[in-house]
């Protein structure tokens, strides 16, 4: 259903719902006919909410698609992902916890090196320090461009994010990083006319940064990627009228719940005190996105026994969450990270629902097999939203 | 997902993918509470690749919907069957391994029967025979239109394929046939107006077709349906960088693989032979169509031990496919032909896919009830070919 026509359909409840996403969650056995880390992990509190709820499996993007952590991430937050784009300059930018305006367009930058005739020798400079990385960012940072501002802000090693920030400027804009060894930067060019201006103003910053950079070999030039404006997504208070707060350690998680609408709590890095975070703020909002990172974290290293005890730790810290009674608690990931794969991968992510109002569907395991016989079957990540409000009593009926 | 993102995605990888296509794979019980004949066959090579594997049940078009074999395999080979369409003129042609060029449009034709004042009295002439069909095709196929060319094939008893080629034909075009007796032929009319000339070329030819069967009654005139353009379908190549083959003993099934860009390769009349012939061709492709017509015959006759055997005759074989190690081997239907109906049905296809990625479900028997509890859950068609690519490590992740 269409966000428009669901909007309709919001009521206001005294109701409270958790989205405790599990970056990563859904795995792959080591061996054949072995168990996933999810199978593997003694995880009672998750079992038993499994079986007083109701569980499925979700295909965050749709079936086959591996998704990003923006993709994932949308999906689980409502938004259609293939409809709603987030560019990789403004993921980025929220990585590093910069305040993006709807006046910006941010990039992905990397400090790479040029020879003597102007061509690219390492598009990544040899990966220079992340010290030597900001005192880069803090000379482009002073860099002027008339009429907008610039800002620039270091990542790690050889990444940076540059925001532009004006008013009109189109981000139908190419990139300059050939993505080849031998040939130059390319210009930035417009990919519709009303992009022009915005172009001349992204080279122009790249002829500066370029002058600035000269005697810095091996970090002699900047490529830039990824040029994005913020989306215009609408927000949880305009679509549900909702209030809504995320928990989460990495600022790009927090960033992706801003862009939603959400307010970002400041938290400590372990689960049990994003649980703490909840339970101090559980009064003041009536959504919570919580976000445990350490899954994916152990699923990209493939480190399956690391996996599994995360999971274990979600579980242990989890009767703070149960004794707040919140009135649907959803667990699930963005995506799966099967330590056998070492990355994000398409298999679909196994799914949690527990709520006053659900209905039970005899599976008893929170696990990859037990969510495959769910009564919540084959759903797709944008779905799960509206299935949390209607059980959470946030939605009228559709139509008399 | 749209096939734009989806080719967005695509990377080079060096694995195989072997797509076996048993038409009409789906079925019904005879008897109430008695097994499908996939479920009455004997098939421990399919039931071994069941376990290792994972399965599901597909709507090949969408719950309730039955297949013709052009949408079922369109479906199968990743395009949305509703917006892809293939009229039924250019299906009758493929059906005869007429090659179709994009300057073409091909009509289904029947040859009828017209009383003294040029009604209908029958929309089949008699059915005469294959060889009478032959030769007045024959005769036909000497009509001159000026500015195009003109081709007539037979098909089987009073049946026809007429093919008009010429640049900037439009296929916009009503058909002549009234589908009732006592009525008049209907002259052919443009539903746009960049159609007129078209319909114009197709009423001389039918004028001329008129003179030229006078005095050949019962078959003393014509009736054109479904005129249609070969239709512009992305191929393999454009879409995922593929070299593909397919296999096929029927024209149409290799024709249909033809519009999607496939090779079809020569193959004796077996499975057996099929199987070998995918052996020798291992290394020249990525993608293999492999089409088994006898279960749908079995079906349609109505013939449940046949149907039941055609699918034992594929098990003993598999061994032969299996020895070859393919990356992905997925094992479906374009569509159910329970013998109990003796014709295609809307019931969703048993699938089975088996790949090194791919998350094991528990289920360990290839069958309609076993599909049911299968880790893929219910698919539709289209979403197969994605769900194959990704298992074989050829599409990268959706946004950052």
């Amino acid at each position: 259903m269409d966000l428009e026509t669901l909007k309709s359909l919001v009521v206001k409840a005294e109701t409270k719902i958790v989205l405790l996403v599990l970056d990563g969650l859904g795995g792959l056995p080591v061996e054949s006919g072995g168990a996933t880390a999810l199978e593997a992990a003694r995880t009672p509190n998750l079992d038993a909410a499994a079986a007083q709820g109701v569980t499925g499996l979700v295909d965050p993007v749709a079936p086959g698609i591996t998704p990003g952590s923006g993709p994932g991430h949308l999906a689980l937050f409502g938004y259609d992902p293939v409809e709603y784009r987030i560019g990789r300059g403004v993921l980025e930018a929220l990585g590093i916890d910069f305040e993006l305006t709807p006046a910006d367009i941010a990039a992905r930058g990397n400090f790479c090196t040029l020879d003597e005739v102007g061509r690219i020798t390492d598009r990544r400079a040899g990966r220079i320090s992340t010290e030597a990385c900001a005192e880069l960012s803090r000379l482009l940072d002073t860099i002027q461009v008339e009429g907008i501002e610039v800002f620039v802000r270091p990542v790690k090693e050889h990444r940076f994010v540059v925001v532009f920030r004006g008013d009109g400027l189109s981000d139908q804009l190419t990139e300059s990083d050939p993505q080849r060894l031998g040939e130059a930067p390319l210009k930035i060019e417009a990919k519709v006319p009303e992009a022009e201006r915005a172009a001349g103003l992204v080279n122009a910053f790249i002829e500066k940064a370029r002058s600035l950079l000269r005697e810095k070999h091996p970090a002699n030039m900047i490529l830039l990627r990824g040029l994005a404006r913020h989306p215009n997504i609408p927000t949880f208070q305009e679509l549900y009228q909702l209030r809504v707060a995320a928990i989460a350690v990495y600022p790009m998680y927090r960033g992706l719940g801003k862009l939603a609408g959400m307010e970002a709590l400041a938290t400590g890095p372990s689960v049990r005190d994003e649980f703490e975070v909840l339970r101090q703020h559980w009064q003041a909002y009536d959504f919570f996105y919580v976000h445990v990172k350490g899954t994916d974290t152990a699923g990209e290293d493939g480190n399956f026994p690391a996996k599994v005890a995360v999971i274990e730790e979600v579980d242990r810290e989890l009767p703070t969450v149960l004794a707040l009674h919140p009135d649907v608690l959803v667990v699930t990931g963005d995506h799966s990270t099967p330590a056998a794969l070492k990355t994000h991968s398409w298999h679909p992510v196994p799914l949690l629902l527990s709520a006053r109002w659900c209905r039970p569907d005899g599976v008893r395991e929170f696990s990859e097999r037990g969510c495959v016989q769910g009564g919540l079957g084959r759903l797709r990540g944008k779905e799960i939203l509206p299935l949390a409000l209607a059980h959470a009593l946030h939605l009228v009926k559709f139509g008399a």
